[in-house]
């Protein structure tokens, strides 16, 4: 009996870890907006037993993403340490954006708020307090506008997501302008030139790829 | 039986409007993501009725939103004669992100391109005659930078959906202060102040409450 209970014990560890995985592949592909149903089925496992291991959608969310809420607060932090605070601010916001468009559903998680008791929510605070730390010395180093603060950080990953979300294939390069009016726009820039701006050919097709995605239903 | 057909056909367009009042609401609550189940049920109509008057979600769509895509192009068209050419640049983009705000389908909508025989799409491209205009004219007085491009104007709709879409009861704040940030980026500002910011515990509240609803599936 105690074999047998190591062995049950052995199957929910591996069924955790399908889940988790499947979780964080389809949440990538398609965002946070996917059912239990369709992650139990990338699992290979079924539905009643995905739900026995994890209680809400909200727990999944913050367990899958936990690593990658940790990868973010670190990025804060290793930022800091920069000897340009312009170069550390700006630097800060090319990664985090960068992780956002290869994963669609963590360019949402990012702007979200978990229950405080999660792991997750407590790097969300460590990263703020270091985001805090970021903004005030590119400030003090007359780098940043007076009045940027930390929440505007929030609604550049709010704005960066809706072009994750929403450009196809033309993500990366709206990305790329998006964060370049934006640092000028925080006074981080110099006038500088922009990434190439796709063509309006470009950006008729990709608009259309993407409704022909939508329209299912 | 002349009457009877008349009747038929009058039980049809009224079928046929209450579908699409139901879709726009629908739509304008929850953006494009529905189920045409989910229509059906608003409409008070069989789904079987529903698909019978609109062969595909993308017909429905086109059709629901076909009197505001006309209004974005009308606006574009509008802001060609403001006699100040960034003030004209600015109320555009002001006034359609204000469409935006209110309709979580319609800022959805504006960053999709439909086949070209749909009247939604050349509504789309009236108004794109009209922005390059708006934007060359911008130029010519120099109050827009250089590299600015039509296509940017995707970029700002994509950018400020995921604001819309993301930011619950903050996306009016985060909406005016995205605006400013990016009118800045575009050279159209002189230094102005910045809307005010959301406070960190009201970031932290709205976001936590979009979680809750997202919890759920």
């Amino acid at each position: 009996m105690v074999a047998g209970a190591a062995s049950l014990r052995a199957d929910a560890a591996r069924n955790r870890e399908l889940i988790l995985a499947a979780a964080r592949e389809v949440f990538a592909e398609s965002g946070l907006d996917v059912s239990m149903r369709q992650i139990a089925l990338r699992a290979g496992v079924g539905e009643p037993t995905l739900r026995r291991r994890f209680g809400s959608k909200e727990e999944l969310v913050a367990e899958a993403f936990e690593d990658k809420v940790g990868a973010y607060a670190d990025l804060a932090n290793a930022a800091l340490e920069a000897p340009d605070p312009a170069a550390g601010f700006r630097g800060f916001l090319e990664k985090v954006t960068a992780m956002q468009l290869v994963d669609r559903g963590f360019a949402d998680v990012l702007t979200m708020t978990f229950p405080p008791t999660m792991r997750c929510e407590q790097h969300r605070r460590r990263s703020y307090e270091a985001i805090e730390r970021l903004i005030a010395k590119a400030k003090d180093a007359g780098v940043l506008r007076r009045d940027f603060v930390a929440e505007d950080i929030v609604l550049v990953l709010l704005a960066h997501a809706g072009v994750v979300g929403g450009a196809g294939k033309l993500a990366g390069s709206f990305s790329a302008r998006l964060l370049a009016f934006l640092f000028e726009g925080f006074g981080l820039n110099a006038g500088d030139a922009l990434p190439p701006a796709p063509s309006a050919a470009q950006v008729y097709r990709a608009l259309l790829r993407l409704h022909d995605d939508k329209k299912q239903g």
